[in-house]
């Protein structure tokens, strides 16, 4: 983290962090081994705002893509509201930018589950940029529909430190009724595939 | 906040909040006082998703509409890159989502100054839903261009008690060398304003 | 329309408007008098892209929200897909974007009704641009839960041309099925409300 | 095109297609063979509306990008307003929706160039959706980054029927005096690559 993004913290992000601690822990977040699953985003045109960077709302739809590309992928969210039995709300997030990206840059976003409640999941979001290209990527990949997961050697073309870290909790709920709902069992181990990796 | 939203918050969350000194900080961060400039925002047929609420990505561009536009209406702010001499990035944002919004509500943003550093402005949100109609409105304004500020009459169409809380953090560069710049005064003061409401 | 503008137009927008006929409609398309109902459009810190204007995808949300706010509150659509009956989808849409706006303007959008179908509703829109203020608007409104219509004192603070025309196509159909289906009669009362004006 | 699509085309938009010679060139538009350049478009969870599909608003920021990203990546454009010579600005654009796609699929977008004046560019815009997948892709590309051109075996995985269709046309202007600036040699050159194909 630049020293100057350090010191503009606020207090309660920062005492989260000041202990060396919380800092080391806010420190693995920035690495890729403290995620399990992986999505390149397309930035667009339109993301960049008025400054000539992704403006800061369009991480959150980032991170609500890979969360809910995961979540359909692998472990079988139904999305369509007549018909879904549970859908997510989100209860509460955060972002802290370490440093920015910009259309037509193409990043990834990086996913871990940090707990599985009976209704709840929170997550940990970040988003690694691409290397400045020394030679094209070769990797044969279907990036975009399947993402991949911790130890593709295609992470070898994202830097190594997050321009982005954040994090997020969605609470299941029954779409007719709006209490929460107990996660079926597919659905939990889908999401405690990716817990191991949030323990770094 | 509904019992099972309150459960679902993360530890880091949950940890500012449990004490009864936090959770009375917490609480009083909902309410109307603890804000100084309002500016009602129009919601869109877009900002709606799938689930036919206010998407969370999209608090976050009502939170930067209400801090640009009193930047630039109460403090001098020039957005243009080609001639500004500070641009304000952002280094960190969260938000608490208490209930949910949607479209065509008319909502009403709230902001305060936490603290101002030499390049840095700590920000407090929140965002009022509308008080289910018995008359209209009556008052005179001119909302959308200018605002109002705390005790305004038109406060009492709003409900006492936030659906969405959050903060943020700016720091001003230089758009030329991306490195902090000192505010002006001029900047500092129109600041300042909304600084006494905030420790409520 | 600025003579480089015109001259940019794609041969089949010329053609509608090479003719003294045809440019006539065109020219008639750019006032006020050609349209029933309007509604302030607040803009957005992320509506300007890169170049520092509102970004012309923006435009099309700007004039879906003043479509929807109409059908919902004049025509009693319900837009709930779990309960809707009917919900609409576009067909087609245009614009084209005579002069920029930019954050943090307050513009009106308008609407006129063109045709009603049985199930489809043709439309035409445009955006007006605020007056350079020279004194502060001072009429009682409730303009962005209510929106005005045509005749109202409040469209004086707006230029009387157009900064961006367009015009687009709904068909309702059965959220279940996707078919159409036939406007009710209701429905298709309160957009008739808006066509007389659609012939000047 | 549905028939019941057809049906809802707006008379100007008929006019240019209902005669048979027409009809030809409209049902050509709707082929891969009449597009030089392709970019996969990854779609977000934000991207679809109330209604379950993708926004109409947002087919125009994918066209956005698709052109912006061709401009930037084969034809030498800076997009920094601070140092940029010439950025384009939208005049018209327009789009027919023939079938939805909806997140999180991964479509298509395909663009060619019909026409290059003097400080002008008339584009021709596409969509296609992926296929049901039989079984996964197996082609070796970097397409976020590069795009490919029309002849690559991977588009064998899109459907040969675009689900929309629009054209749009951008005017390069000075940013500094938004007055019309003349198209640099090599910015022409890369564009009238995609043009031998729009005459089909």
């Amino acid at each position: 983290m630049a020293s100057w993004v350090w010191r503009m913290l606020p207090r309660n992000v920062r005492f989260l962090t000041t202990s060396s601690e919380n800092q080391r822990v806010e420190d693995c977040h920035r690495h890729q081994e403290a995620y399990g699953y992986f999505l390149p985003i397309q930035t667009r045109w339109q993301d960049n705002d008025q400054y000539g960077h992704v403006n800061n709302a369009v991480y959150y739809s980032y991170f609500d893509t890979i969360i809910n590309h995961y979540l359909i992928r692998y472990c079988g969210l139904k999305t369509r509201l007549l018909t879904s039995p549970l859908v997510g709300f989100m209860v509460t997030n955060q972002c802290t930018f370490h440093a920015p990206v910009g259309f037509p840059q193409v990043p990834v976003a990086a996913l871990a589950v940090e707990k599985v409640g009976h209704s709840s999941v929170h997550y940990r979001l970040a988003l690694f940029p691409p290397k400045p290209a020394q030679e094209p990527p070769t990797a044969d990949h279907h990036d975009l529909s399947d993402g991949f997961f911790f130890g593709h050697p295609k992470l070898a073309q994202f830097d190594t430190l997050a321009c982005t870290t954040g994090s997020s909790v969605h609470v299941f709920v029954n779409p007719a009724t709006s209490k929460p709902v107990g996660l079926p069992e597919h659905f939990r181990r889908g999401l405690l595939r990716l817990r191991r990796l949030a323990s770094v």
